[in-house]
């Protein structure tokens, strides 16, 4: 293909140019940044990249079929929505946008024009949530019952979004991912310990036409990091430890059964723990895996896996969450089509 | 003294039994159980103690001067009620009844008679939490600002009480020692994944008037077991690992502090992440240290630390948290006098 | 069967007669203990066990099928070569002997009169030692090329035997279980740190005529405890760690093969890392399982797995690595019929 | 300063490189690489380095002051032999060389010179071992008992050098860089499981006039990687684990203590475990440092940290542990002026 333009330099936006350099599957990769500092830096990083110092100049220009946009949040839905005008395919970094409805906007505008809409939901690439989505699929784990994770460190609390909008949208891509599923209930309860009335502790629960139930555990004030993920299944349990090198997945033949308890007349359940087995993780950077599916899905002329629909379900999760937060926690229901 | 009668010789009674035993406080040990077979159990694998085949005999007779009920939580306010009535000094397996109001109805006799009530809450006089206990009076930690416990394992499930009265009566109880206040508000949300309509899975949610947040994991489905517990303070913060032999509580030197970035305009709350320090912890058994503590309350005539008092707010919490559940998870406001 | 005596009512003998009272293979089970104190907290502890004040009775009661010596390790011989020479069967304490040359007597001896000569090495009787003898047994880690072994903590330094007759007894035990080979070449290294000079710190490092090769670290003075256990095979590798409670056991389908490097004209070898696979492993104590084969030798017939020949060439090797250590790490052969 | 080259762009190369244009101290940052296609990689990934095809023209040139050797160790020898006689100052990759006769005249010619030779003995700057250093400096871990280190893992084998030359390197870096005395007593033990002689497994041991006892533990072939250090001193202990990412360096207020025990008439060692701390480690990338001192050491005229003498203490412990492997693990007498 012909040429794709990262719009923004600055945290995200230097992983993007190395990983479309890397793939080589455009023969020209585009730094588009108004500031002529960080513009600088990112030509200097990265021999072989070109400049842009504008976004009109972006869209104008017919040799660039794609844009990838590692900006602040609230210009997401502007700048899709100009380059999918302008009949650029688009890759925009997480979340897709502040709302549900921006987010819809551009998803119909993308199949209006026949063009490519992806989020960057890194996780969902992850070598490693790809292996508990197969372990999903294949019906290893059985009926999904539970998911529970803590997602939880000490670091820079963000001045615009609360603790979910940051934390959780990444279990969120992770769960979607693995269950086709909705959820029917969400609701969260959030704490904020500073001037902000943001919250930086946030508790998210999400329940299921299935059955299925989700506990999410967001913290910015935790004195460790953990990211800690269980996925229940009625067969077998996963245990997800992103922090864990040697052993990122582990699979536990556990489960309970029921049981009658004749001497005390009541039902119990008895536990069966068994072996735990460790899938090998291929090394392969996640990021490289979504640039391959976005190369391809524009190919192909198929939509990538964290489509604009994928992405758009994840704002509608975290809009229903914020809703709750405000208002005390209460259950906000969700339809989905 | 004279007395003291453990009453039902299941899975506590053993301890209790062997700690009376081994306290020497009192000059006869009873085991009081109906079922005959586990009564010669208890003499056999306590020499030294002595039967009683009926509570009715345990209240009748005036050399006994204390009772441990290790009996059905059900039974808890009626063999208790019965044994303040006969001037008994009563000690009540956790929790201290079913409902709030049998709870204070216990406290209110215990007060009237000038006898001693106490709840075993066992964890409340574990080292550890002794030890953490000291950090907040002594002003180590600050202002506590948040208290976040995961408490998950794979285990028996409970025919009578879902996972929080089995759980979180732990968590409360350790965070109802470490500060006096009790929280504003209560939120609870359960998942059951079997016939049973108890939740075997539950999240509970605390809001203090002084701004403390709690937050309670509590699960009987996890594959792997955790009993972590986050303590945020404004100064320091703890982690109290109960399933590390090693270094159970560990004192982060970590805080977080507000910074404005000029050049993106907005406030970041920077991290501070220092010395770790993790103080040795005494081996001594916390049941031995609860005996000593009812033995010593009766001598003085003062109450234990665990009073029944202390066992009614636990209860009153939880009461509440089941009228959440029940309520999916409406904001239950409570009032302490 | 009659009767078995467990002589010595120390720190091991309680949990000899505990054990011989589970299995309910002997109608009587006596303690032999001539302090009067200890004997009567064994009788006290062990209600149904059955008092002896002297060894002498122990030997004239023809009642009595078997003892079982608690002893300290300088009396095993002498009384070993009495209770055989009395004709019963004999279970020791490890080690079995303080010399090799007395070692074989012992198992001349019970070789002559026809009774089970047992050491008891408790690891060797371990679920989950006997876990990876099944998986050296039937291929599964392919050849043995090497075992690592630390076995360190902080505790209390033995008055009368170096390091490695304490800790690295238990190591030589678990790898004579593993493979009948045994080693051709013993080398030690100790160090102390105290007026006595025998070794607190001590290295240890066994050749085999097959390749294998084994390391041994055994410490007093480490200030935390390992029990770690590396078993390298050319097909698979197992990790055993002793104090991890929930995965004692790890299966590495790791190794390495040799590959040329063009470029640099040498020959490489490059490693293979897989998956790894923690079977579960019984909670099954080991010393009812040795009890269970000290029985069954008697009724059958036949050895015991860790019988006096066993216990011999642990003996024997322990006794090498002395003579290696005083000689400043000499290399000392080893001759095996 | 005006010029550096380094010299060789394989795998340490790039770092001295990175680290060398971030340190801004040279005007010049030259790569010197035969391999054009090396050398083209090098100029790209760092902007701002200059290119020199030839070692020749670099010691040519006057402009260029000093010279960091990234070659194979057997080059290591004459490289810097030219380049002292050349007038440059020197920094060789570790081991200094592959003889200790090499080694003294490197040392001997930079003294002649007056020019800074260094070895890069990263690991010496390494902030957890700095940490460690002061430990022992201050007086805080009291007389050193013993070091114990285990520095495992599965790799790529060396084809010229065994494994205690490329593993038990860093530990014997940081164990001189932790105490001034050098070794006695050099014993050491290997074992090979390829086609090649060289050993993949190395057992040393080294012992000092003061009574301090090192064992080193160092493997091509474990499935798990290990890099684990014990520093034990008469009042504190320190466990270095470099592998964990939060609390590397743990300082043990652990140790043991005389007691007779009267019942059983014996000296017995009694031990004492107390608090544990960690301090933090400050992130500091120990190659800075490192470089830092060599640009400090040449601007002050005197000698760097890890100077041509401690790299030559190295050299020749390694050189006598390679004898004691080849003699059976022979004990090897140094002396040392």
């Amino acid at each position: 293909m012909n040429g794709i333009a990262i719009v923004g330099y600055g945290y995200w936006g230097p992983k993007l140019v190395r990983n479309f350099l890397q793939s080589g599957a455009f023969a020209r990769v585009v730094i588009c940044e108004e500031n002529s500092e960080r513009l600088a830096r990112g030509l200097r990083e990265n021999p072989g990249a070109l400049p842009a110092d504008s976004f009109a100049r972006v869209l104008a220009d017919s040799s660039i079929d794609a844009v990838a946009l590692a900006t602040p949040v609230a210009t997401h839905h502007a700048l899709a929505l100009a380059a999918l005008a302008a009949g650029k395919h688009v890759l925009v970094e997480k979340p897709l946008a502040t709302r549900s409805s921006e987010a819809g906007e551009l998803v119909a505008l993308a199949a209006a024009r026949g063009r490519v809409l992806m989020v960057d939901h890194t996780y969902v690439y992850h070598p490693a949530v790809q292996r508990i989505r197969q372990l999903v699929a294949d019906g290893t784990l059985g009926r999904l019952a539970y998911i529970d994770s803590t997602r939880i460190n000490l670091g820079l609390f963000q001045h615009d979004v609360n603790v979910l909008w940051d934390l959780a949208v990444h279990d969120l891509a992770i769960i979607n991912s693995l269950t086709s599923e909705r959820p029917a209930i969400v609701q969260a309860i959030g704490a904020s310990h500073t001037a902000s009335p943001l919250a930086n502790i946030g508790v998210l629960v999400l329940r299921y036409a299935s059955g299925l139930f989700v506990h999410l555990n967001c913290s910015w004030v935790s004195p460790v990091k953990i990211r800690h993920m269980l996925i229940g299944g009625d067969k077998k349990m996963v245990v997800y430890d992103d922090l864990d090198a040697n052993e990122p997945v582990k699979i536990y033949d556990s489960g309970f059964t029921a049981r009658t308890d004749e001497e005390r007349n009541r039902l119990l359940f008895e536990y069966r723990a068994g072996d735990v087995y460790s899938p090998k993780i291929p090394p392969r950077e996640a990021l490289a895996n979504l640039v391959a599916d976005f190369v391809a899905a524009i190919r192909q002329e198929r939509p990538a896996f964290s489509d604009g629909r994928f992405g758009a379900d994840t704002v509608k999760i975290l809009e229903a969450a914020e809703q709750s937060v405000t208002s005390g926690g209460k259950e906000i229901s969700l339809s989905w089509k």
